[in-house]
């Protein structure tokens, strides 16, 4: 009844992620284990976020998420277990659950751990609960895999967080999604986050752009109006849309508008909130 | 004991497929998920399906097969969930079981389904069994997830299909294995499926193509006979043999045919009865 | 409790690696199923096996473990199941333990199964173990899913490896890790794995490279001393340091050293006991 998640930069062709694997499994043999993602960019620590943020509420209670992209792994960055109430904040419909995130103190877990709500935190310091042998360059497999493993197995009842170290002082980095600029009756956002489908997410939230009539402007292009879903546009026709995570996408019907528009992560999305005339 | 296959075109970078997953677990936590694919090119509804029909006839009765490639997302298609007995029919070699198959009306079920064979279908309409927000371009997770949960808690025996909304009027939509021509003692077939071995994939069955002397013309290449394996050919020869799935392959050994041969799919493969003198 | 991990060239867009799930979840519905990768390259032995002792070390004993990457199959190589204690040899840092594998006769399980340590071999003879119908091109779903199933319902305590076939005779295929020259104080290795980062692994093990100061040689550069971790380095600059499975690594900080280098398997490392004043 225990669930593991795991979202890292390992990739899926190397053997890292499977190295994980056995190691919960050697201490906890019932851990269900669910991959994120292992193709976050090497070293990106906005995108692991972001992927964990997506996904991590949809999980039930007592869940454990792992997130290892780790650029200064080995170095002074912390290592970190949080318990927290993640999805009440940035992605707009989530239902607070109480969820553990367990990896390296550099922000990867603060936009699923929702750290402006009550949070417990600990630096990870009590080698009881790591493997034997820890390497300097790998402590998915020695620090984080065994923690979640034992976090895990102890569940939500126990207090097994308290002895995995030190309370947590300074508080966890944090990554904050960018904020939205409001002049003129304009807001002003951007683009956050690019799919397989080349669908382009904002972090304009349906709370804001509900009004109607409006337009959105992106890359020079103005659409008219927010449609209800990519069946109510013909193919190949550019839309506006309130997607799964509750955000402002732009998209292609049966296309790519990251390549139609040659969009990018970064760039300005302007919401009005009436159509021009 | 309660399985759940997932097949989508969701790719393995986002976080799409996990949040299916966390919504599986959140109801049924002791569900065994198995991926199929989910890198079903982007809206290829036919890919999607040969996947699911190449891999669903291998698993035990009871398996709830969930195939998400949806372009009509939020649209006219009507959701569904059937019961049937897949795998006695287009790919040959299959054993008939009793399986669930939850997806939209779009045929994406229908190879691995058997629709020629009893079938029960009902369109999902209860909402009861759906999450509770459901977001109009996300019905993997919002409804199939949820309900795939419910039928593999339920199992065989309840009769849960009937609670999930109304029989299926007019029948499910259906996709049909391209049609083998037969002229002048020649079989006249197609490329259905090119996997990553570059191996072209035809809808020539085992049974038709039995008979020997006999050759294989695709792309103006002519191949005298018909192998038993890879291991029968030089490296780099182009040889045809029965694939894995009880169907006519064309293939290199240690290479590519379709490089080789430039092929795609929908190329016409011409098989003949004996050998030219 | 019972592990099966995999590990093959089929990819992960196909449904190859689901049917072989789907048959050992029939034979075995409790069996925990672990990819370890699908992404080695078509036909690459070595690289299986590279990928399979990586991870294999660190699941926990009765873990049965298939590899199917078979160019040969359906030909004169054998079908085997070992059992063996891996991970006291090669790659330095493992503890023993009992395991199995299952694969091809042509060296894959040989880096994982360390068969300089005890070990049992079979030679897969018993069909009634195998599915009832056996392709000539596939039996990673035919013949090593069913009996990984087997063994991991039996267990380490059945004797069933014996029941499933024959002594194997002559012994297994073996592949060895490229030799270490030692000449002049130097010693000269060679690259034998680039991960996703494009870290350069190398076949010389930390026990031999454990002396300071030191230097490095790859491609005509010259990397002074041994680092503990990534962040010791400077964006940007090549290091070397001893990685996660305890073997040299040339690497790159926040950057890929293949790239920066143009080094690829096979390329000699050469390692000073000294470094050059």
């Amino acid at each position: 009844m225990s669930i593991i998640t795991l979202t890292t930069d390992f990739g899926a062709a190397d053997h890292y992620v499977a190295a994980m694997k056995g190691v919960i499994l050697s201490i906890n043999p019932t851990a269900i284990i669910v991959d994120i993602t292992h193709s976050v960019p090497p070293q990106d620590v906005w995108a692991g976020a972001f992927a964990l943020a997506g996904a991590a509420r949809y999980f039930p209670p007592g869940t454990v998420h792992v997130a290892v992209v780790d650029p200064e792994v080995g170095g002074e960055r912390r290592p970190i277990a949080l318990r927290a109430r993640p999805g009440s904040g940035g992605l707009g419909t989530a239902t607070p659950e109480d969820h553990f995130f367990v990896g390296p103190d550099n922000g990867v877990l603060s936009l699923a751990a929702e750290l402006a709500s009550p949070f417990t935190a600990v630096q990870l310091t009590n080698r009881a609960y790591w493997r034997r042998e820890v390497s300097r360059t790998f402590h998915g497999r020695d620090i984080f895999a065994p923690v979640a493993a034992h976090l895990s197995t102890a569940g939500l009842d126990a207090n097994l967080l308290a002895a995995l170290g030190e309370a947590l002082d300074p508080p966890p980095a944090r990554l904050h999604w960018p904020a939205v600029a409001e002049r003129d009756g304009m807001l002003i956002g951007e683009v956050i986050y690019i799919d397989r489908y080349g669908n382009l997410i904002t972090n304009l939230s349906k709370r804001r752009v509900a009004s109607q009539p409006s337009s959105v402007e992106i890359a020079g292009q103005r659409i008219e109006g927010i449609r209800q879903t990519y069946a109510d546009a013909g193919r190949g026709e550019l839309l506006a849309l309130i997607g799964s995570s509750g955000l402002l996408e732009i998209t292609v019907r049966d296309g790519s508008a990251a390549q139609a528009l040659g969009a990018k992560v970064g760039d300005a999305v302007i919401y009005r909130r009436r159509a021009a005339e």
